[in-house]
């Protein structure tokens, strides 16, 4: 594969993306429309991801369960928003052991229903509370249009599901969800994210508020990244998930859901990729070094193999793999590392063994500096700071991407310019009838009314009534 | 619910059993017929079986990936034993994104069929091969009657679906990873297994030898506790999964699949819990330890809690959770605590806070030496030398068990008598027919035919017919 030409960035961002998922060997296109295969690169990509957000969730007390994949048709129904929001993608099972069901079964899409039939079950006094449940697990939303990660008709994700005595927590719990998904994407996989509110036609399905975070993509178009919900009491009081207070009296309870789906994987791609494939951020890389030998013959084979044993004792601590695949030269094992993204490579030749030396090349800017000789000894610190510096390198350049591409058009038609190419982050009204105008004028959307507001009041960017907040704008995958 | 008598395993081992489940907070029965919840605390012991055989399968090679829920259901019929196997069982989706589909989707039932349909795509050449994946995922088999983690319509699991060159690679990797399954489940869950060979008519539907490890429970029947298949070239014709050898013709694959599931909670469950309820081996447990405090007033609370820092500070390398529960006496915890399978306790009160000791309650053998007082120096190092003995101990005990109750009867009237209450080891012909009879006659089946045999020959136990194996016999999960 390594030996066709990658499309540019530039000529077909659309079409760059599919090419890379594939022949990274990412992921792949299941037999079943609009499915994708997962392939043990993407899934070590994602079981990275999930490790990491999985030692947040735990730390803050939150812990892991398993519900059923399928809910009876019925349960949806019983919160109107939320079927309304989901009828049109379900996937359902309508025979079950050789006979028609009585009731036909929807396979989840997600499990906030079931969720809350089990809570009601389950909660009976203050002491109880909070519930702080985290599922692993994959839905189903039907797709006719597959884009691998970004839009398919399974995917994989987490879901949090929690339940609380009070509204006040209830959204302090959804504050600090999204706050842990934000730390995530800027710490572990160094994509700068807006945090904000989502505007009410983007809320979720049944949320009395949903937050997000927002990352811009590498065409410059905003990807959703993980989203926080605050249920309120909507589904508490459509599955009757009540406690008993300190004084006895029967109280509703306020909940929340929140995920983050393998959509981020998408992200990473698309941020952080160039037109020589991917380049992944060092924290979450499946392997974060890539050592290839070089020898001409068996001498210098055996040569290189003896050095290799000490120098891969100094790797043990990292995600390192020794590219010994026979028949293939070292010049094509650089390409195909550099398209799999792998952010750095270590070269171990006969000169290296002689001189106590190795060749490191970092991926993400292999123009800069190109490859920098240093000495066997103390490799590992070396390694793991340069390591260190490719994550910042990664993170600082992203954000000066964002920032550049950021606007704050002074009217109207400078907007409509802008974010053909790029964010506005403008004044709005916060009325659903503009946002559906500037929609149909320019196919941008509200990605969401960012957390951080410069304060004081502006006109609305469309139709001039005042304003209060800000909101980003863009077009959106 | 810990007030509530348990049934004792004399009187009622099966309600014995789902009492635990439900009381012990493992899991739930669903609101769809059939399935369960599995709630925190038994999804907590299912992770750390994951992660016990994860390490093993990633130590020997294999990767992880994720492949769809849904399979056409024309793949199934590509091969007719499997088809005919699982046919009885399945859900069928039969309406997508709100329109009857033109070919009904099947939920897995389990993924040899998709996979090969991938595979034969992935592998062009021997360079390719071997492939080495594993996928933790669920699987949904249609059930009627439910039994929480034994018997459930969708169900938890780990399936490994390998492709090699030759017979000989698959059938060895097939050993292999019976020899894991069996090593996790001697160390890590302390439950003693016999390794075996499945008799023609328990085979896997579509494998050429099936392969399993079988344990016996507390009332003395059997439960297959994992299989590994070798399949043969059956799902390679069927799917044409073949690559070109270093001679350039083309050759099909062998292909190998294995799998152990939730299931193995409930061997847990039944191996080793007592009338009390759970005894979770340490390895295993979700909470090695429990720390209780006691104090009878705020004074001694503040002391105690004092002390405690630095004795938790000690037990960070442990799963430690310390009780602080309010409104709850003491002996409540204590109940609740065994109730639940923790294997050490530890209670600290002022006593202990005035003489710098703790008092140290095994949960396996609570009788025989009582609380122990030790001193609070050196702590971590004797807690982890007891969870160390605890854990030998309770395989020890299995074992005996086990031995105690594998028979080898003389003749058949003796084999009846002892296959009612533990298992026959006894001289088989081999033959189906026979099979078939003694099952009619007992509710005894071939448990396995054990991987050490004693060498020599035999008359079969039923029929008197020649034989060169011996069989394990028993009434079986």
């Amino acid at each position: 594969m390594a030996d066709q030409r990658l499309p540019s960035r530039q000529e077909n961002f659309a079409e760059w993306y599919n090419q890379i998922v594939l022949r990274a060997e990412l992921a792949d296109y299941a037999p079943v429309r609009g499915c994708m295969v997962v392939r043990p690169y993407g899934w070590a990509l994602w079981e990275n991801i999930q490790s990491a957000l999985d030692r947040r969730f735990k730390a803050t007390g939150h812990v892991n369960a398993a519900f059923p994949l399928f809910i009876p048709m019925s349960f949806l129904e019983r919160e109107k928003a939320h079927v309304e929001g989901f009828s049109p993608e379900l996937a359902v099972v309508t025979v079950g052991g050789g006979e028609e069901l009585q009731e036909p079964l929807v396979v989840r899409p997600t499990s906030e229903t079931i969720i809350g039939h089990m809570y009601a079950k389950w909660i009976k006094s203050y002491r109880d509370l909070p519930v702080l449940i985290n599922l692993w697990n994959s839905v189903v939303r039907w797709e006719l249009r597959t884009k691998l990660f970004l839009r398919t008709t399974e995917f994989y994700w987490q879901e949090g599901h929690t339940a609380h005595a009070t509204a006040e927590e209830a959204e302090a719990e959804t504050r600090q969800m999204l706050d842990i998904y934000a730390d995530f994407a800027i710490k572990e996989a160094a994509v700068p994210v807006v945090r904000g509110r989502k505007s009410e036609s983007e809320r979720f399905a049944g949320a009395q508020r949903s937050y997000t975070i927002e990352a811009m993509m590498g065409d410059k178009r905003a990807l959703q990244a993980g989203t926080s919900h605050n249920l309120g009491d909507n589904f508490a009081r459509a599955f009757e998930i009540r406690y008993l207070d300190q004084e006895n009296s029967l109280q509703y309870c306020c909940t929340t859901s929140w995920g983050l789906s393998t959509r981020f994987v998408g992200a990473i791609i698309m941020v952080h990729g160039d037109d020589k494939g991917l380049i992944l951020p060092p924290r979450l890389a499946p392997h974060q070094i890539v050592i290839v030998p070089i020898f001409r013959n068996e001498t210098e084979r055996v040569e290189v193999e003896q050095a290799l044993k000490g120098i891969e004792a100094q790797m043990s601590e990292f995600r390192c793999r020794v590219d010994w695949r026979e028949g293939l030269t070292p010049g094509y094992k650089f390409n195909d590392w550099e398209m799999r993204g792998v952010p750095l490579r270590i070269e171990v030749g006969p000169k290296d063994v002689a001189d106590n030396t190795v060749a490191l090349s970092r991926r993400d800017e292999p123009g800069r500096s190109g490859k920098q000789i240093v000495s066997q000894e103390g490799l590992a610190k070396a390694v793991g700071d340069l390591l260190d510096e490719i994550q910042e390198s990664l993170y600082q350049r992203a954000l000066a991407f964002q920032e550049a591409n950021t606007h704050d058009p002074k009217d109207y038609d400078a907007f409509k310019e802008v974010v053909k190419d790029g964010w506005a982050h403008s004044w709005w009204c916060g009325e659903g009838e503009c946002e559906a105008a500037i929609k149909e004028d320019t196919k941008a959307t509200v990605r969401c009314i960012p957390l951080e507001q410069p304060g004081g009041k502006g006109q609305c960017i469309r139709c001039a009534k005042s304003a209060e907040e800000r909101a980003m704008f863009g077009r959106a995958y």
